[in-house]
C-alpha cells in the first residue's frame, strides 16, 4: 500500500474495459480505499453512453468479482454520480456525495487538472494502453461487427454485455433514424 | 434469506439510528443483498439535512461494520441519491442508477406507494420504534441539549457524530440569523 | 363570445371541481380558444399534488366532454406544463411552449401580476366559490375521511378518481411515515 | 381502426413535413386517439431547432385541420413536452405527462428501443421517405436558398412559415456571429 | 482598511434596510473592495422575494450611491447570483463566479458555517440591530399596512420602492387567491 | 453619448481580445450604462470555455481600468451569468438578473434575434475585426504554441493569462486523455 487513505477513479466505463481494471489495481496499490466513480451516471442508450448506469454498476462487480477476488469490496466502493454542469465546482462536489479522499488517480487531463485545482492529488496510471482498449474503439469495433473488441474485455464482462444486448442495443442506436 | 435477490432500502440518515440498523438487519433476512440508498444525497447544512451524503456514507459504513459484521460489504452496497423532482420517475430512476432490485423495505408510505405503482415489492419493516428513534426527535433533542438522543444512536455513531461537530453545526444552523 | 382569440385557464387541478369548470366556461364565454394549463406537471404523489399531471390530462377530458360537450375539444386545449423555478420568466416560458394568446384568467392574484407584467390581459373569473369548492378543502375532507367533497366535484369526475385510487393515495400519504 | 387505445408520435417537427403526417395518419390507423409530442420544447431559435413549441404546435395546428379535418382534434392530442437528461426513464417521463398509451410510432430507433425496454408497444412508419422529406434537409435547404423544400412540406405550412419567418431566421442563425 | 483585499456580503435584499447598508459598511472598513451578492437572484413574486434580481440591483444602486458616495463601484461590487441546490459546493460555486475573496461578513450562522468549512474568513457584522430592521419584518408591516416599516429602509430606497410598486405588489401577493 | 439609458454587452470573453474592447467603447459611445454580462458562467476548464467566470470578471476588471480609464465602473457593470437551457426565454431571463436596459449590441446574430423578438434594440458593434481576433483562433493558436495570439490581446490581459495559467490550461486540456 502506497499511504493513501482513500482514492476515487473515476470512469464512463462504456463498457468496462482492461485499462480500467489496470488503473483500479494500481490505485488499490496506492491507498486503503478506493472509490470507483461510474460518472455521467445519468447517461445511456446514447452512442456514447449505452449502458445505463445500474447495469454498469452489475459490470463493475461482476468484473472485479473476477479480477480483484470474491472480497473485493472490502477496499472497493462503487458509487454512480450524475454530471453536474460546473467542472469549477466539480470535484467540491465529489467532497460532498462521497467518503473523504486523497486524490484521484486518471488517464483524462481534465480530472487530473481539476483536482490539483483544490490541492488534492491527481495520478497517471501505469500500465494504460489506450490506443488499443479505449471505451471509443470498442464501441466503434462493435457497431463496424468486428469482433475484436473482446480482446479488450474480460471474458466475464463480454458474457455480461450479451445477456444485456450490448451489441444489439449500439448497433440500432447506430442506425439511428429509419 | 427470503428469496429476494436484492431489496433497496431507502433513508435520509439524519443521522442514522438504531430504527435505520433493524430496518437493514430486517431486508438482510429476506434478500441476498440490500442496497442502502443515502436519499436527499444534494442536501447538507440544513435543520432537516445537516450532514452531507460522504458523512453520512461514512457514518453507515462504521455502524455497518460494528452492527452487521467486517464483511458487511459483502450483501449490502451503499450509495447516495440526490432528488429528482418528479415522484411518478422515482423508481425508474433508482432503476436507472442502481444494480437491479425486487422491492423496497421502507417505512414511507410514500416509498411504498411509488414502488408498488410500477408493480415492484413494497415492505414495511417490523420491529420500527419511530416514536422514540426519529431523525427529526434526535435533531430536536441535540438542538435542546438534550443528551437522551444519544439512546437512539449506536456508540460508534456518536463517537463519529462528535468527530465531525454533528451537535455543534446543528445548534448553530438552529440559531440561524444573528 | 368576447372578442380575444386565445385565453389561458392554468390550474394544478388537485382534483379538478366545480369552480374549475365555471372558470373554463366563463373563459370560453370571453375568446375563441382556451388553454387549459395543467400547472405543476411535475408533481404528484405529494399531499399537496397527488395526481400526475397524465391522470389530470385524463380526467379534464371526462370531465369537459360531459359538461362542455363532446367536441368540446374544437375549442379548449389542455397542456400539461411543469414549473419553472423562476417566476419572472414563467409567462415568456408559457409563450415558449404554446400558441399565441392573449391573457390568463384566473382566481391567483400570482398569475394575474405576472401576465399583468408584461402587459397581457388578466382577468378574474365571475363565479368562484372558494371557500366551499378549492381543491385544499377537498383534498382535507377526503384525508379526514368525509365524503362532503363529491358535492364539489362532478359525478364523472368522482367515478374517474376512484377508479384511479385517489382516495386511497391520498390517505395513504397523509399517513406518512409508519 | 387497429386496437390500440392511445398511440404516441413524437417528432421535433422542425418544421412538420409529409413525413410526419404519414406518420400521424398510420398511428390513426391503429388506434382511436393519438398523442403528437413536440419533443424536445425548450428548444428553439438554433439551426437544429428554429421554431419554438409554441410556434410548432400552431403549424401542426393548422396542418393537421386540413389534412386530418376540422375535427381532427377529436382523435389527435398535440402535447408539447421539454428534455430530460436522462434516457432511462424518458418513456416514464411521458407517462407522467400524458394520459394513458399503449405504445409508440417512430422511425427513431432510440424512441423504439427506450418503448420496448419497459415493455411497450414500439412500431415503425410505414410509408416513410426519408432521404427527401427529412427535417435536416428541409433545413439544409432553406439555408442555401433553394426553394426545392416547399415540396415536402405542405402548402399551409408553407404559407404559416412564411408569416412567422423561418426562413429568414434560419438563415439569420446560420450566418452565426458577423 | 482591515487587510483584507475581497470580502463578500450575500443578502437577499427584500428589500435593502439600514441593517444592511451597516453591514457593507463594515465590511468596506476592513477590506479594499466589497462583492455584494444578491442571493436568491431566480427569485420574484412571492412573498418572501417580492423584488426580481434586476430591481434589488437598482435598488442596490440607488442607495449606495446615496449612502457610499457617488464612487462607491471603485470599492463595491453587485453581483446578482442564482440559488443552488447544494449547500455543501455553494462557497465553491461563489469561488466560480467572482473575482478572488478572502471570506464574507453575514449575520446568517449558515452562511458563516459554509465559508468556515472551506476554511475562508467569516466574520459577524458588528452593528446590526435585527429585531426593528429585518427583511421579514418590512413585509410584515407593508402587507398590514403600517407604514412603520419605512424608519428601516433609507428614503431614497422608499422612494425606489414606491416607483416600482413594492407595497401593492406584496399586498396582491398576500391576498392570494380570490 | 447616443442616447440610450443601458445597452448590454454579453461575450464569453476566453479570453478578452481588442474586438470586446471595441465593442464596449461603441456601445458606451451610445448610452450612458453598459452591463458586460459574461456569458456561460457556468463553464470552465473545456477546450471552449477554459477560463472560469470569475477569472473572467478579474480579467475584464483589468482590462477596463486600463483601457477605459480607471473610473471605468462608474459607467460599466459587469455580471456573470449561467446559459438557460431556453433561447426565447433568455432576454426576459436577462431583464429578471439586471437593472433596466433598452438593448444589445453584439456581433452575434441569435442574440439579436431574441433581442428584436421581444421588441429591444439590437445593435452591430461597428469596428470589428473577426477573422484575426476571434476566441477561437486565440485558442487555436494557443494550443499550436503559436505566440501570435498575443496581438489580439492586451498585454495587461496576457500578463493576466500568464498569472492563471491560461496557457498551460488550455494546452492540457487539448492533450485530453493520456
Amino acid at each position: 500500500m502506497g499511504g493513501y487513505r482513500r482514492l476515487v477513479v473515476p470512469g464512463r466505463f462504456q463498457p468496462l474495459h482492461r485499462g480500467h481494471l489496470a488503473t483500479v489495481e494500481y490505485a488499490l496499490s496506492l491507498s486503503e480505499e478506493v472509490i470507483v466513480v461510474i460518472g455521467s451516471a445519468q447517461e445511456s442508450f446514447t452512442l456514447k453512453n449505452p449502458l445505463t448506469a445500474g447495469e454498469r454498476f452489475e459490470m463493475l462487480d461482476i468484473a472485479f468479482r473476477e479480477f480483484l477476488g470474491r472480497d473485493y469490496r472490502s477496499r472497493v466502493l462503487i458509487v454512480p454520480v450524475m454530471d453536474i454542469a460546473m467542472n469549477k465546482v466539480w470535484v467540491q462536489y465529489l467532497k460532498m456525495l462521497l467518503p473523504p479522499f486523497d486524490g484521484v488517480v486518471s488517464g483524462n487531463e481534465l480530472v487530473r487538472l481539476l483536482f490539483e485545482d483544490i490541492g488534492l492529488v491527481a495520478l497517471t496510471p501505469k500500465f494504460y494502453n489506450r490506443e488499443k482498449c479505449s471505451g471509443t474503439r470498442i464501441r466503434e469495433l462493435v457497431i463496424k461487427g468486428s469482433p475484436e473488441w473482446r480482446e479488450c474485455v474480460p471474458d466475464a464482462v463480454v458474457e455480461y454485455l450479451s445477456r444485456v444486448g450490448f451489441e444489439e442495443r449500439l448497433r440500432r442506436l447506430a442506425s439511428g433514424e429509419g
